[in-house]
């Protein structure tokens, strides 16, 4: 049994709050937040007690600590979390500037804690099966992966604004698939588009992207992203070897399809947004978080896992800004 | 909070103990099996009471019973349970004896108790979408329906031969899916195979069948049925209306299809059995029963629907032995 | 190079002579309809000659006939063919009377002519694939099959009134299929109703069947048939045997899909009727003709399996009458 | 009628001689090819008369010239094919020299000559329908589109050598699919590889790519190609704009699919290459070319369409070298 706190109560972090309340090898002792209000729902939700400070929940007798609070604040908890000896499961990203990013890892590096990064799509049913199906041989060696991503509709303005851009907060998780089928990655190239809505645009920001990805073994990858989706939330993969190539398809909620004068085999729309889609991912992540504490065995998903993800993300900006290809490392 | 015991702990039994006791509204109370090792490993697994007689429940505060015992026994259990004050929800068939079933109506009917039969498949989140659709009037009026069910494997022949034949067996949940969706049957003819194990021929059943259906409406209605599918557990549904056709399909562990120089677009095999299959079902299930035992509300499958599908059985047996069309009512 | 006439050219007739006019290995020398502007239309079309008689035709240097008139007319024109000396393609059915067909084929069965039945579906390539692949054993011994046969709409009732009804006209496609796909079938139970339109059943004829059939195998068979489907032409076929299940389904024009916020993966209509379903399946047709002529080979597609799936047709209506199961031979 | 000749018995060759051969309202009078065997072999399969010297060609009554001869020859025979008063169709690309393209076309840009590219892909069915769903306005504003093309296997290191390379020679046709759909492209970036053949790489050439285009639209498009597929031919479209996608995908020989127990819904490999995959394509580009000579009428594919899909080629090659995204026109 791990005893848990949370550390933000937003949409994220109540679902997590709630997944550990429920998971038979979690007890959730703590949850917190900036905003009371948000900290006492959860808690009467969940059972758990709320903490009134941070502080009061680093001195406590938890275990692991999730981090689902706003990303400004991800960094300094982290340090803080590994500092008061717990193990943490941080969503990504851990921070938006790299180099303090590399800074706080020379601080805590040596501590040897217990660190996820809430890579949580490397947990869905089908990704994983997909990636370990390469991994066993099926398609031969791995050549091109085509990555489609699309939210099906944007954040608010004011969240773009601190979110990082596109590449930081939504292709982040598209960088993380690249790279946990493809290994590292040697070179990045960006293209940007205002297409959605003009308040990105004036908020600094681009709204849908096309990016390519040059992997250090010589697989090649495209990702594209959109923060719309008429149809729900588009999230597929394909992998191409050299003897064949495995899908991995979107999810709806049931399996009828309408067949009539207009149109046949019409199925339903795509599971609509995160919490929906990736469900059993959710799920599968904090389990696999549990088994890294209980079992002391390395995550899935590493704090050099979030500092990749954010070094392409970095790199694609740059990309957008030169239109040159950028080799990293 | 409703409070049950559940009697009865095989298989099924055992995982209705479990989903009750993660219920937000239902509290598990008791579990009960005439071989006590089964119900002490469920009253373990979920921290209820395990009673040493049926008495025990019976007389106690639980204010629902759900059986899951051995189907000879259920009807005796639902009767005393009605009589005991208990709201009762009872696995398929109610009883192999159709007169039995009836007298035992004259009996309890009057009671008002809210009484509940197993058929899962109606709170299949895919076969309820169709329904709901049908009489929503996307394909107009209701002309023909196909319901496809195979079973992965044959159970073993000592259960066969106290299962009552596959008619009440297994195609009762066909019979169930069939009044569902067409409501009353007003005909039925059945066609019988030994295909799958010589086994079950000898003990006088058979592993394959193929039944028409004649409804009250004048929708007509084929099942097909085997003990066997290479590919897993075979449940479909079609139908049929003047303006179009709504299907409901099988379901995967993933959405990974596979291409190769031998085949294209390969998916997972189906989902193996029951429990797989309609795990959502199962849940929606019990959470439709606690509404109708906190609201009062009748039950969406009642102890009528489980006479029906039991009088359709026998209807296909007779026919299976004479050859004839055998009308019902 | 065989040199055909072509007897009837309405718009069956028009499209064989068609065919054969573009066929390398066919030559079109004549053609005949009791109407002679519809002869002249097709003479037109296709560079053949206008025959004034059928005479004529008999006593020209043709070496095969292809009857495509209506079906009173068939067998008469079949049997002066052969005794004429030619090779006969006959659409079907050869006739609506058993006993005629019968005591034809004593009359002209010493000829050894080469007699075929145009059973186009043999010929289509996805059923025969699925033959095939049942005959090399993919889903080892065939245990179940399911034809799917659905009109997209009914023919004018003057046509119904001499068709011989549903089971004659319609359904003798899917006896033949049944045939095809499991041989020769050992007893027939069929329920029929009226969905589509009260004046077929003025007519005395149901416009929707359902049909279970047994084979000499034990294999058993279920057929569903309407004459209106709102989607198109519905022609699919399902085949179960102990180690997995072959489908093989309907045509559409493109491979378009659309995916919006009410609807994905939506596509096309299925084509709509026999003349664009059954294009590839008429062209084999005739090319296997054609080589049975030049290389006396028995066709796959005989007089006897006309015979047989007549015989089929006359069981289903006398069960339709008496709601009995009827065994054949 | 119009009457044609054929340059160049190769195998696309060949192909376009027999669909004129069988066309309604062409006339194919002379075949040439610089391999006197290949043009005699062409001519005996068509019934055309064989030409000794193009010149023979120009000077006959024939209206239109299809030049189908090896890449370097094209441009000479389209100006002396325009110059003698011939409509013309050319197999793409029109040259691998753009400066030579534009000054040929400065030559006869005059003669107002009816000159279509063969750029077959516009005329796919369901490419085709695609387009025009797009253009109907079915998803909105057309906002990104991924083009899938990969060939089943590479061609000789020969051919390589003289191509042009990947982007002239494959490339070409996905570049002018991008036009097709989204109108003119304002910057390209390309990615290659070197995932197939060593000797592709030593010829100097890369054998795999991933290329991204803006539109001046705005519209952004990703292609992905590759010398090789283990599946067959693989040719993919997928279309978004705000309201929704369209795709389009591959085809097979049949609707035929398998279930058993490793695998469901398995599917024939895909059709193996150009001629098969784009049969219809083939025969409506010619039927398109006839009515275009026949009514005045301008043809889908213009020289212009030729040399912008060349220019994007070149861009995209300066890219692969320098790293950068090149800006056009």
């Amino acid at each position: 049994m791990v005893k848990f706190a949370v550390l933000g109560c937003g949409r994220i972090g109540r679902m997590h709050a709630l997944n550990l309340a429920r998971h038979p090898r979690a007890e959730l002792g703590y949850v917190y937040d900036i905003v009371a209000d948000a900290a006492a729902s959860v808690a009467e939700a969940t059972g758990a007690q709320q903490a009134r400070e941070v502080e009061e929940i680093l001195a406590a007798d938890v275990q692991a600590v999730l981090i689902a609070s706003s990303t400004d604040t991800h960094l300094d908890l982290l340090v803080r979390a590994v500092e008061a000896g717990k193990a943490v499961l941080c969503e990504k990203p851990i921070d938006l500037d790299l180099a303090k990013v590399d800074a706080s890892w020379a601080r805590i590096k040596e501590r040897g804690a217990t660190i996820m990064v809430g890579f949580n799509r490397r947990f869905d049913p089908s990704f994983k099966a997909l990636r370990a199906r390469i991994q066993a041989g099926e398609i031969g060696r791995l050549e091109q992966v085509v990555i489609t991503s699309r939210d099906p509709g944007p954040p608010p303005v004011a969240y773009i604004k601190v979110s990082g851009g596109l590449f930081r907060d939504m292709t982040i998780h598209d960088f993380d698939m690249a790279r946990y089928l493809m290994g590292d990655v040697a070179a990045v190239h960006a293209t940007g588009a205002h297409l959605v809505d003009p308040a990105i645009k004036e908020a600094g920001d681009i709204d849908a992207a096309m990016i390519t990805l040059v992997a250090q073994s010589g697989a090649i990858c495209q990702i594209s992203n959109s923060r719309r989706c008429a149809y729900g939330y588009d999230q597929r993969i394909e992998a191409f070897g050299e003897r064949g190539m495995l899908q991995a398809g979107n999810q709806r909620p049931t399996t009828v399809s309408f067949w009539n004068a207009s149109a046949t085999e019409a199925k339903d729309p795509v599971l609509n947004f995160f919490i929906e889609r990736y469900t059993p991912a959710y799920l599968a992540e904090i389990d696999h978080f549990v088994d890294c504490v209980e079992q002391g065995t390395a995550p899935l998903a590493t704090y050099r896992d979030g500092r990749e993800a954010l070094a392409l993300a970095d790199a694609a900006l740059e990309s957008l800004k030169t239109g040159q290809t950028v080799r990293l490392g």
